[in-house]
C-alpha cells in the first residue's frame, strides 16, 4: 500500500481514489454531441492507475448541477467536472461549485489577467461576456489553460477535491497534462497497474470465454480478465494492480497462446493491417488487393497506416465482370461457367492483380454483400477469398450472412487475416472457417 | 398537454416523462471505448420529444450496478439500460435487474429459441456462454434484437419501466426502432414535434452559424436550430414542436438553400457516396476512381451503399510511380517534370482511370497524407484533385494540413462533392476551394 500524499490531505493513496466525473451540457444529453471528453479524461487518469468509479452526465440546469456535485462531493475524493465554463448563460458550473461549497463568486484577479493576455494576443477586446470567465468560487485555485480563454479551477469541498475543466475537446486534453502531472506528483510515486491487450481475430466474445472457462478453470484472480467485441477484432485484456502478479499473467498469456494463438494478431491497438504491412516490411514483400464486393475497403484500410507505401503499391476494385476481365484478366469463358462469385474467379483476379501489379502477395474476393444479389444457391453472405503468392494461390469459400457493411469489413479482415497467416507461418485453420463454411 | 396512456400505468404525458439512461461497461469507463450508444438513444428519444434528465455510466460492478438501477427506479419513469448483455462474465444486466425487481433469474423460451434461430442461421453450434444471454429475470418481456444474439428485454419495477439494450451500436440502432414505435403507440398519439435535417459539406460549424446570424437576423424562434459537426459531413437540424411552425421552417429551409444550398447534399441521413450514386443513376451514368493519397477510401465509400454497382465499376488504387504508369497510363516524363502530387499527374491518372473502366467521370486524387512525405515545397496536407468526364477534366490543389486518416476522409469527401456539383449543374465553387488553397 502506497503512503498518502502529506501535501494534500484531500487524497488518499491512488488505488483507493475514489474518483467521480460530473459532465455537463444540454448538447451531450441531447445526443447531440458525443461525449468523447470523459473518455479522455479517464484514459489520462488510467495512466495513474487511477479508475474513475462513477460518472454522471446532466445538462445545464443548476438544482440537477448542484445536487449531483453536493453528492458526490461527499462520496468521492476526487471529483472531475467538464463543461460550462464559457462566457454564455448556460455556463453554470462557477455558480454550482460556488453554492456547494457555501462560497461567494468573486472577480479572480489571475483569470482576469489570463483573459486580457488571451484578448490582447488575439487583438480582440475583452468584453462583460468574457469577464464572466473570471467569476469564480472565493477561495478557488486557477487550473492553466494554455489555448483557450476559461481557465479551469480546483477547490476544496469538505475531504473532496474539485477540479472544473473546460468541454472543448482541445482545451481540456491540453489542461489534462497539467492535471495529471500534479495528481502524479500528489500520489508520489507511479503505479503497478498494468493493462495487456491482445487483439485477436476470428474469435467470438463467447467462444474465448467458453475456451478459457472449460481450458483454464485455475484462472488466477489477481488476473483481470476483460473482454471488447469489435468488427472486426476482439480485444482480451489482462489487467494486474501489482508488479507480484507479472509472472502469473505471463502464465495466462502462453496459455492463450496455446489454446487460440494464431488468432492473436498482436499487443496494444495492433490492427490487421498494420500486422499484415509489418510482416511484409519484415520480408521487403508487396502485397495488392483485387477487390469485388469488398470494393476497396482492403486497400482503404492498408493505406490508413503511415508508411503503407512500403508493402502496398497498387490495388484494384473490379466490381463489374467486365472490368474483372478487362483489368484483371480473368477469362470470359471461367465467369460464364463458374459465375462471378467462384473459386476459378477469384483464383484468376488473384494472379491478374499480382501480374498488374508486380506484388508477392494477393487479396482477391468476390462475393454477395446485399442485400440484393443473392440465389438460393449463393445466398447473401456467400464469398470466395483467394490469397498467397504466385507459385500457390489458396482459395476458401466463406458464408457469412451478415448486414452489407458488416460483411465488408468481416471478409476484408478475413482476407488481411489470410495473409498474416500465411506470412506468419501459421498452418491452421482458423476457426471460423469451420462456423463459416459455404453452404 | 397529451394524456397518459391507460395501457400502461407506467408512463407519464411524454412531455413528463422522466427518463434516465444507466449505461455500462468497463471499457467505457476506461475511456478504451468512447460511448456514442447514449447519444443515439438521446436522439432518438428527441423524436418523440422525450428528452433525458440525466444519464450515469458505472463499470462492470454488481454493487455498483445494482444501487444505480435501484435509485433510478424510484426517481423516474422510464429506464433505459444499455450494455451488459453479452455472453461473459463482465455481462451483469439480466442479473441487475433481477436483484432490484425482487425476482429470480430464469431461462426464457423466446430468448432461447432466438438464440437457437441465430446459431442455425449462421451455422454455429449454441454454447452454454450463448445460452446465458437467455436467463432473464422472471416476468421480464423480450424485446427483438433483429440483428444479434443478445435479446433486450423490458419489466416494470414499481412505477417505473426498465429496458435493457445491448451495446453493440448495430444493435441498438436495430432495437431502438421497435423501442421508439412502442413508445410513440403508449404515448397515444403522435408527436407533433419534428425534425429535418440537412446533410452538408464543406462547411464549418462557426461559419454556417455565422452566415445565419449575419443574413437571418429574424430567425423564427419556433424553429430550433441545431449543428453536429462530423468528418467529413455537417448536418444542420431545424426543429419545430408544433406542426403549425412548418410554414416558418419551410420558409428557414428556403433561406439556407439561398445562403448556402450549393454546400447542402441532401436530408436526412444522406451521404454524399449515396447522393453521387443517385445521380449517377438518374443519368445511367458510371464513375471511376484513381487514388493514391485516399488509398480505395472512395471506393470503398461508394460500394459500402446497396445496389452501387450501378454506377460504379472500377476503382484504381494506384498508390506508386510504376503503378500510375502501368495501370493508368500516366507518363513517366510527367511524373519526372512535375512529380506524383500535381495538377499534371491528376489529369493522366483520370484520363487512365476514364480510358481503363470505360466509365463517364472519373476522381482522380495525389496528395501527401502524411505524418511523413512532405517538402517544402508540398508539404503534408498537399493534394491535387481532377474531376470530370472526358471532354473537360477539372483540376484543383488544396493544402488540408490534418492528421492522416482525417486527411483521407475529409478528400474522398472532397473528391466526391466535385462529381455531386458538376452533376447537380452547380457552377459555384466550394467555400474551401478559398480556405484550403494550395500555397
Amino acid at each position: 500500500m502506497l503512503a498518502a500524499s502529506q501535501t494534500s490531505g484531500a487524497y488518499m493513496t491512488h488505488s483507493q481514489l475514489h474518483v467521480q466525473l460530473l459532465l455537463t451540457g444540454n448538447e451531450i444529453m441531447s445526443g447531440d454531441t458525443v461525449d468523447s471528453n470523459s473518455a479522455m479524461i479517464a484514459q489520462r487518469l488510467g495512466e495513474l492507475a487511477i479508475g474513475v468509479h462513477r460518472k454522471v452526465t446532466v445538462g445545464d440546469d443548476v438544482p440537477l448541477l448542484q445536487a449531483e456535485l453536493a453528492a458526490m462531493t461527499q462520496e468521492a475524493d476526487l471529483v472531475i467536472v467538464n463543461g460550462g465554463l464559457g462566457p454564455t448563460i448556460d455556463d453554470l458550473t462557477a455558480e454550482i461549485l460556488a453554492a456547494v461549497a457555501g462560497v461567494p463568486l468573486q472577480e479572480h484577479p489571475q483569470a482576469v489577467a489570463h483573459l486580457q493576455q488571451w484578448c490582447a494576443k488575439r487583438n480582440l477586446t475583452l468584453n462583460a461576456a468574457n469577464l464572466k470567465q473570471a467569476m469564480l468560487p472565493a477561495g478557488a485555485t486557477i487550473v492553466d489553460n494554455p489555448v483557450g480563454s476559461a481557465v479551469g479551477f480546483e477547490m476544496t469541498v469538505g475531504r473532496c477535491r474539485v477540479i472544473c475543466t473546460p468541454g472543448v475537446p482541445g482545451e481540456l486534453r491540453a489542461m489534462l497534462d497539467g492535471i495529471v502531472a500534479d495528481l502524479a506528483t500528489r500520489l508520489q510515486r507511479p503505479t503497478e497497474r498494468s493493462i495487456l491487450r491482445l487483439q485477436t481475430f476470428g474469435l467470438g466474445e463467447s467462444t474465448a470465454q467458453q475456451i478459457i472457462t472449460d481450458e483454464i478453470p485455475d484462472w488466477p484472480p489477481e488476473v483481470e480478465l476483460g473482454f471488447r467485441a469489435g468488427a472486426p477484432q476482439m480485444e482480451i485484456k489482462l489487467s494486474i494492480n501489482s508488479a507480484a502478479a507479472a509472472g502469473a499473467r505471463q502464465r495466462c498469456r502462453e496459455h492463450l497462446q496455446r489454446l487460440f494463438g494464431d488468432h492473436i494478431i498482436g499487443e496494444g491497438d495492433t490492427t490487421l493491417a498494420q500486422r499484415v504491412l509489418q510482416l511484409l516490411r519484415e520480408r521487403d514483400a508487396t502485397l495488392t488487393t483485387a477487390e469485388s464486393c469488398t470494393g476497396g475497403l482492403i486497400a482503404s484500410q492498408l493505406t490508413r497506416v503511415p508508411g503503407s507505401s512500403a508493402g502496398f503499391h497498387a490495388g484494384f476494385v473490379t466490381y463489374s465482370n467486365a472490368i474483372k476481365q478487362s483489368v484483371l484478366g480473368v477469362r470470359e469463358d471461367t465467369l460464364a461457367r463458374h459465375g462471378a462469385v467462384s473459386e476459378a474467379v477469384v483464383r484468376e483476379m488473384a494472379l491478374g492483380a499480382l501480374d498488374r501489379a508486380s506484388a508477392d502477395y494477393a487479396i482477391a474476393v468476390s462475393g454477395i454483400a446485399g442485400p440484393d444479389g443473392g440465389s438460393p444457391d449463393k445466398p447473401v453472405g456467400s464469398v470466395w477469398i483467394a490469397w498467397g503468392d504466385s507459385s500457390h494461390i489458396r482459395t476458401r469459400g466463406l458464408c457469412w450472412p451478415v448486414e452489407r457493411t458488416l460483411f465488408q469489413t468481416m471478409i476484408a479482415a478475413a482476407g488481411l487475416d489470410m495473409i498474416r497467416r500465411i506470412l506468419s507461418g501459421i498452418e491452421e485453420e482458423p476457426r471460423y472457417f469451420g462456423q463459416r463454411r459455404m453452404r
